[in-house]
């Protein structure tokens, strides 16, 4: 999987990092049991601190999507279930919905919203 | 308009209030040329730290949805263009992808995503 991080953007690198070794998953180039580099190795690839890519990994850990092993790398370990947990959802439903209300605060009406989503699951699954 | 903040929540009291500030926007309870309590008095009645209120201004100011008045409070400068500027939508769009690459991870599909965000567009306007 080719991961680019791009400086200039207001994404935060470690973020970037973490968002795309996610929408790697998404289009399945990354699958359970595969393993990512160590910290320092992915650090020295990308140009970027060990802290960075250590606090991608850490909150990949958190979000149980992966498995860091001491010394050696880390490894996906998840696998989407068919019923996502209500609990998850909710989660997720408190950090769109202020994402959400921006859009329409900023006039976009409920199907630009649509077609501004649909472009972007399009575009994660490079359709 | 009622503000009502939920210090149990994941989401920072500054962020509660922000949000609710642009959904009362979103619901038309509050409107151009409206006037925002002073941070002092807001603060005062929430029972929250001037900080924390003052750190929503600001942000809010900085989205150019309201103009803070010093020693008075703040108003609400902003009005929803029929066109929404490219670069706002383009914005908007890197701080969606990320959490709508996370849905996808959890196993979410298309038409799970889109009615997920059809009930909250329902739910911030009150429908």
């Amino acid at each position: 999987m080719f991961i680019q991080i791009e400086p200039q953007l207001d994404i935060p690198i470690y973020a970037q990092l973490r968002n795309q070794i996610m929408e790697g998953i998404v289009r399945g180039e990354l699958k359970q049991g595969d393993v990512l580099p160590s910290v320092r190795s992915l650090a020295a690839d990308l140009g970027v601190n060990m802290h960075t890519v250590n606090k991608s990994y850490h909150e990949l850990e958190n979000k149980g999507i992966i498995r860091i092993v001491p010394k050696s790398g880390a490894v996906i370990c998840w696998q989407a279930e068919d019923n996502v947990p209500e609990d998850q959802i909710e989660q997720l439903s408190q950090v769109l919905r202020p994402v959400i209300v921006e859009a329409l605060v900023l006039g976009m009406n409920d199907r630009h919203i649509d077609e501004l989503v649909k472009s972007i699951i399009s575009n994660v699954k490079g359709e």
